[in-house]
């Protein structure tokens, strides 16, 4: 098998995922978030919805097993392994407004949001364009009651990774978190490995 | 006051709402939902979101005194009344592709998607530019142990109202909802009334 492609700390990248091959989220010192964001190759105008998938799988919490929709109702991505369990679709990249608001005394960042925009430019796709990402890893339990959300410290540990098998050509835009709260204070990569359609069988 | 405007059962409207300018947004009959969306007047790129929101307010139940966000993390619309308290932003408006989803013995309606995405039109805005709705009244309650979700019929009695105050000029696209289960299985209109800034301060 391959070496894992290292994302380094507080930065992002973009590559396309041909349909049916894996795309595998490792976190390899653990305890770190990766935004994740996928378009149509062929017309990045169709981009991953959070708000199409929550309609269709009933729930808030991605796992295995699960389809990651796009604003146009079809499958994008497909969970089909999770050493974690819990991720979050439903805040948007961090920015060098939302460092400015949460961490007024730190130094402002262009965050995840930042470098997917950076990362994902050369496809097209423009800021605006840019939706709620699928953070994996990202620890965002919600208070069923008030409605109350906390980002705390992702339950990954070293090695931990999230397999989607691509429903379509996708372009995706990846990232090592930037923030502060949602990676427990600490700045870590995310390596990634694509597995080809024609090696899928023998993984 | 003047009267307010009535949006027919399983339709939309879209118009301009001046910024400092409040939206009344009624639900004339009780248990009906209105699916709301917000573009900068002056730059349709610039629309709401649910992500942004949910990262400044903290939690994804939104009521008076939240603010909504836009993509680009400046408020566009304050919340400064609610007589109902229970809305959702989670989800995104109902489409054929839904109706054929979750109502396949039912025949195909285009969704409050369909009606937005009509009456939005003339603004510029195309159907990949519409994201997930503030969905007035809609009863969404999320089980924060499971995150599993459920569309219950709608709190609001005959007559309840939220109002929204505008933070900056703004294309409103406002429906009456179109789903069955949204709104408890039947269809009602919703009405709304804007009232301009010179007239706020007597109201």
């Amino acid at each position: 098998m391959t070496e894992p492609t290292r994302i380094p700390e507080r930065s992002g990248t973009a590559f396309l995922l041909p349909a049916g091959a894996l795309l595998e989220v490792i976190d390899p010192k653990g305890v770190q978030v990766a935004d994740l964001l996928a378009f149509n190759a062929d017309d990045v105008g169709e981009a991953i919805s959070s708000g199409r998938t929550f309609d269709y799988a009933e729930t808030i919490y991605l796992t295995t097993g699960h389809l990651l929709y796009s604003n146009r109702s079809r499958p994008m991505l497909e969970i089909v392994a999770d050493d974690v369990g819990r991720h979050d679709f439903l805040l948007t990249p961090c920015s060098a407004d939302t460092f400015r608001h949460f961490y007024p005394d730190q130094p402002v960042h262009r965050g995840c949001f930042g470098n997917l925009a950076a990362a994902l430019a050369p496809h097209g796709i423009t800021e605006d364009m840019i939706p709620s990402a699928f953070n994996c890893f990202m620890n965002v339990p919600v208070d069923g009651e008030t409605g109350k959300l906390r980002v705390l410290p992702p339950i990954s540990k070293a090695g931990d990774k999230i397999v989607f098998r691509a429903a379509m050509d996708l372009i995706i835009g990846l990232t090592a978190c930037s923030a502060f709260d949602s990676n427990g204070g600490s700045f870590k990569p995310i390596d990634y490995r694509i597995v080809s359609s024609e090696n899928v069988e023998s993984n």
